[in-house]
């Protein structure tokens, strides 16, 4: 049995620690990497066609040269899972970490012993680590902010290919930490001054019964998103894609934010104003619905999780320390 | 002797192909890095304190903690240089990568193993391999192509700061190399439609015996750049920053691009359309200067570097290989 | 019989070789001059009246004076096209082009011998000059080349006006003849940086069994575009009015341009990216349904045609000479 | 000796109402034609190199093949006016018109009888018929209109480039027209709100002594323009180019438009709001050494011109007849 | 009796004369004051709550200090309405106009004897002096006019929060007042170039019988607007929200304006080209329907009204002294 | 002698408790109103004229019918200065506002008792009300936070002309009174995404010696911005206009914001990253200088005035009471 977790990395499960790449790869040159980030239910991964097929439209559009299919691609993700699933505990779920880059440009090929062409990794870690501290937030809610620093419009630097060239998300995380108060989390409005999305999480108001998200255009399409529309229906809960501002919002009766992760947490409040009257009827009959068809209780497992932390105050999405700026 | 390249790597020298980030570090996850790439003239390095403020105003503005002062890190970095210089042929140039990322997310800290906090990186390797292919261009001249994909307003993502997340530049380069013919370089538009810069690159027009560059404002403030300011003036050469737009262009006596690989190179077209007369008799004034202020035959060096080299076509700057897309 | 094809030219029928307009036209002062381009299918001019609807719309919005109503207009169309026909051959189509110019402005009124007010124009030649080299597109389809030129928004220059000040049109034409390979036609970005209109071509995708065009906003309404909506009905498809972006067709199951002379031409790759599998279910669904109504074969009618054709590489839509830049 | 006016017309001198351009012709189907208009002083050309050297630049923006260089040009420009010299009255000028298209699209070149690849014309009329009217606005000055319309900016239609896709320029002419009262010339704003250009005319104020005209980007750089700069620097007056924006101009001293066939023009309020004490100080000083330069006294031309008019509104500029909308 | 109407002044029924706020009010100093004005039909007011709430949601958004519930707001509304009744006429209606403002910045908190905090205001005055004029036009119809005053996009200044700081408005209506002819109302653009709203008026177009209002983005969302979803629901006609631009005015076949005090307005023409056939059906049926509900024959009472006014020509909306500017 | 302070209202001086604007006025309609505030060093008014010059380019703009001249104004000023001195401690400044509004909209004529026709206001009270809490701010700098809410273009609402539509300064206020720690004033960028200024102040920043102030495009043009420029030319050091960004600010030497109340106060920090080494080198020179000049020193004035206050962290500018959102 392996004593760390391991890395499926260009074709071989290395060790976690050992999980990495070349200074003078594209990844580290052009932030020239796509990615997904999955989890499971159960131990059962979740949408994990959806993710490829975002995955490899993502390599499409920015001409990485990539030969190998889905169904081969998925071979490796259940070999990787398999190798590690011994080191994670009985309630842990497997977060997984897609990673492909272009490799390294051609001028550096003349170095040896460094990878050629494509990298393909898979990582897998325990889920609650991305979830730490997020508990509390069932209960308070998010409280969103309005940055000042924008979405980059989809013509000038596409939202819908998830890749790393997004310090900017970085920065509207840190603007958002230095908001007062607590659970403060980034929310962008695009050049036109239409809410976008958070920094790694689609937005949803609530008005009237019905549910509304952004036009999917200056935003990443999230999985989690897409599968807000399947669960309403069945509810009887119209859900559309509309232009709205932070007029709306105020005015909104509820709100919240999805999120591969997490799935669901309300935002009850938008640059400390209070949204609605806090009771999020339509965020509970969702997130019920999800979790009855994940066999999983979110909201208590997140929680549950989260009792083994010490206290953490959550400041922004997937989090670096906050004492660093 | 050392008998592979090493490379300076948050306090220790390590070989060039283990010189590697982990996937879980802010570089990989955000883009989050910035970066200084210097090169010597006679194995004297070039403009380093400006580079290494430049640095400094990177790390400041995104917000990474960063404790060394300047001095240490010139220390290191001549380290690093004195470290690999048996390595170098006598006619080599060092050029510097200079790498700092804010490290890993606080969420996989504890992942054993791994290091934590800000990445320092000094990488060294010889210059030629970057100028690979561009000897020729000193005759033919670079032939522009504006892109449909445009830079980015610096209130978006700001360019002043080097940084990693810059995959639409990648993407501008592979928009050029779909042009018909060759030498293609990318120029890219501002969102306003005046040029900006090229992926790597300060763009210049001359035009009755004045220099012209575009405004300071959504483009990379190169060192190369400010050289040019300085080198006009002993030449009792006009230099002047202004908005110009594809007509400026088009009616220029000259244009040129700068960059700290190669210093300059004429630009003899744009979008196919000759620009001026081919004499380029400002472009060979700055160039024959800056020549005679550091004692390298710019021009020469690179060509003769060239021969070694088996053709290349240059499509693009610091170059990706041609068949992979 | 006439020997020559002759042009109803504000109420006379004068040969093609000398309908020609004055200098100092306002048409050759402002490009102020809208136009309709109409075809026939056996004969039968097809959606006269959408095309004469149009056209009174571009009058008005224009404020050109114009007092012939459009049943008079049809009545000169009628006439012109029986003149003419003798001169046709069999296999051929009338492609009628309809001229209305403000006329002379009034300070070159005092001109002798030139024609004061409004021109009205009906010129009437065979459909098979129009399509040129577009045969084969049918089986390799168009790639098209996103170009840096845009499109105008309509507040500025309406192009629901079906006017001649469009040298911008020409200006991507241009730009998408200079794109590596062949079949490239200009695709054009609003400012906004959705998907516009090509430079005299509609524009469609189909993703998931739906068709979905751009908003008509900054677009000139085709009313072959429109047609599409009809034929999509009975057979089932949906049909939609939607934002879309350059990564919509990269991740599209297809893609086509419609345009009066051609009716539908299948789009196979986007910057030479591949779009679908290359099937074209629904495109051929829908060309099959056209030609069905129509009582031609469309495709196979403009194969026949390039058959007398020496090769063209039919750069550009409705073209100048290649050589000519 | 002639009976009419003649045109230079691809090598030949036709008679003024016989020169025209097919409706095949890249001009009338793209708006694809460049052009100039010039003055006589005294029946001396003035600035004909710099309206030739503006011409060639259009060219060569547009891509037109052309191949003859200025000398000969030059020469067709005068054997143009000595042939019509005969026709002109003593007080007459030479009001010259330069068309350059790029010839009939290749699709039509089958027809015959027509002329196939780029003309060139020649125009040469009194420069009376233009200046129609402006006689008293040298008196009452000229309301300058801002209008709904909009400049287009550079990058989307290049106004540099002098040439005939310019109906928003009639439109906005015809909007001027609806303004109350008299002596309305539409002012045209560019999109980000500053002053850019009338439609045929360049913009100046006048304040604190200093003469200010916007940067030359959203604008044709008129040769007039240029010419304010040449007449203020002897007379000690400061002249720059800068952003302006309405409040600027109802708070300045003096503005005037620039043209080349009324050379100078006051403008004395805008949007009827009165601009400064209506001295005009240097608007008088720079006409006045302008008519000094070129022997003209160019106010008074232009009023003994309109004496032989009967009355005209002058409603806009360059102008269509009044009833027609 | 009461000899003067009063004004419901925080708290108190005070002189309609002394309803008067301090200059050092936040309303006077930042234009900080939200508002309602409402109409009754009958003397019962229409659609009270849904001023109400809008009234709500502009203090929320303007983070008013706020305590009073909707139902006690209602309560001193119908006190005041009762209270001014006896001056009413019987064919009057009651206009009410409520005011909230922050109240006296803290920095002049100790002036003696003006009020401190929140201002809440309600003033009630008779309908008939804001139609004055009006009834002639649901004869002659509304011109609309395009002004080069545009709309403010919502992310600047958000027009669905009924405040007072709109003196763009005020320019638009000033701007409009200048364009000849009469009847002239401004409509603004929004900065994309599409139809926003009248200043203090939504706009509706009728094109094949379906009601089209542009997308209720950066304009208010007025009641009388929802309303017409309302009445055209019953009557079979399809009611819609979609980006319009001028284009589609001008071929429109009916349009109209929609406004509290008028209820509806028909508008005959834009920028004075003529829209449809004058025969205005849509409109006619709608306001037929509008004038059952509230038993009001709507148009007629306008008219009424109007006979007691000496002539006016009802410039601008809702209207300053017409000489004063 | 008076025991209140009085208001010259409409021609009578009034006490300030009682100067109050009817709730009909244009002022309150629409935020119709201009105004300047100036203040005295030594009891004497600093720039009068220039403010009154100011004043009078507002009124013109927005059409305010004003028959006034300049003299007489300031005859007005001077009387209500004289009338209220005696009321005036021997340490206080008189600090003046001066409002003018359109008056009443014509259709509130017929209301009884109250002022028709423009209103003209002048306010005098203690310049230390304003200044509260800015003494420590000499010492610890401002925090200067780029709020989301952006300034609003000049072309849609004039910011150099003074007036009070312009609760988007308010908003601005609020959002920066959220940022974490103290001090913080808004500072506002332009929609392009450069540093426009503060919600009632200029911004400048010095970097190499060189002032550096944002071009006067979408500002308000400060008469103490103004008065930089000629205290800056006799110590030597440039002051220039030019386009900055949040880049260029984190950057920079020293950094400082300009209003009439407190002349200067320097910016130590930008959304909480620090801004030069602290010591303010030219700030003090500046200050100095301009302390010279008025024979107060500044700094020291307000400090004085603060020792009476209880303690307040001055939040925001000219501030509302903390506990109000």
């Amino acid at each position: 049995m392996i004593k760390e977790r391991v890395v499926w990395f260009n074709g071989k499960l290395v060790p976690e620690s050992e999980a990495k790449l070349s200074i003078y790869d594209s990844a580290l040159m052009f932030g020239d990497m796509v990615f997904e980030m999955t989890r499971s239910f159960n131990k059962v991964q979740f949408k994990l066609e959806e993710h490829l097929k975002r995955l490899y439209a993502s390599i499409k559009y920015l001409h990485i040269p990539f030969a190998i299919d889905m169904k081969e691609m998925e071979k490796y993700i259940y070999e990787t899972i398999e190798a590690n699933e011994p080191l994670f505990k009985e309630d842990d779920e497997h977060r997984l970490m897609i990673d492909v880059s272009r490799g390294t440009l051609s001028i550096y090929e003349n170095i040896k012993n460094i990878h050629k062409g494509t990298n393909i990794i898979i990582a897998d870690f325990p889920l609650r680590w991305t979830t730490t501290g997020m508990g509390k937030l069932f209960d308070t809610g998010i409280n969103a902010v309005i940055t000042s620093q924008r979405a980059i419009p989809a013509h000038l630097l596409e939202p819908k290919v998830k890749n790393r060239s997004r310090v900017h998300y970085l920065m509207a995380n840190i603007e958002a930490s230095k908001h007062k108060g607590k659970n403060n989390w980034a929310l962008l409005l695009d050049p036109d001054g239409f809410i976008a999305e958070g920094t790694g999480d689609n937005f949803f108001i609530v008005k009237d019964n019905v549910i509304i998200t952004p036009e999917p255009r200056n935003i990443l399409r999230g999985i989690s998103r897409d599968y807000i529309f399947d669960l309403a229906k069945p509810l009887g809960i119209k859900c559309i894609e509309k232009n709205i501002g932070v007029y709306d919002v105020v005015n909104a009766d509820e709100a919240f934010m999805t999120g591969t992760p997490f799935c669901m947490l309300p935002v009850t409040s938008i640059n400390s104003i209070k949204i609605g009257d806090g009771r999020d009827k339509v965020f509970k009959e969702l997130i019920e619905e999800w979790s009855f068809w994940v066999s999983v209780d979110i909201e208590k497992q997140i929680k549950d999780w989260d009792k083994d932390n010490k206290d953490s105050d959550g400041i922004t999405p997937y989090s670096f320390k906050k004492e660093r700026y």
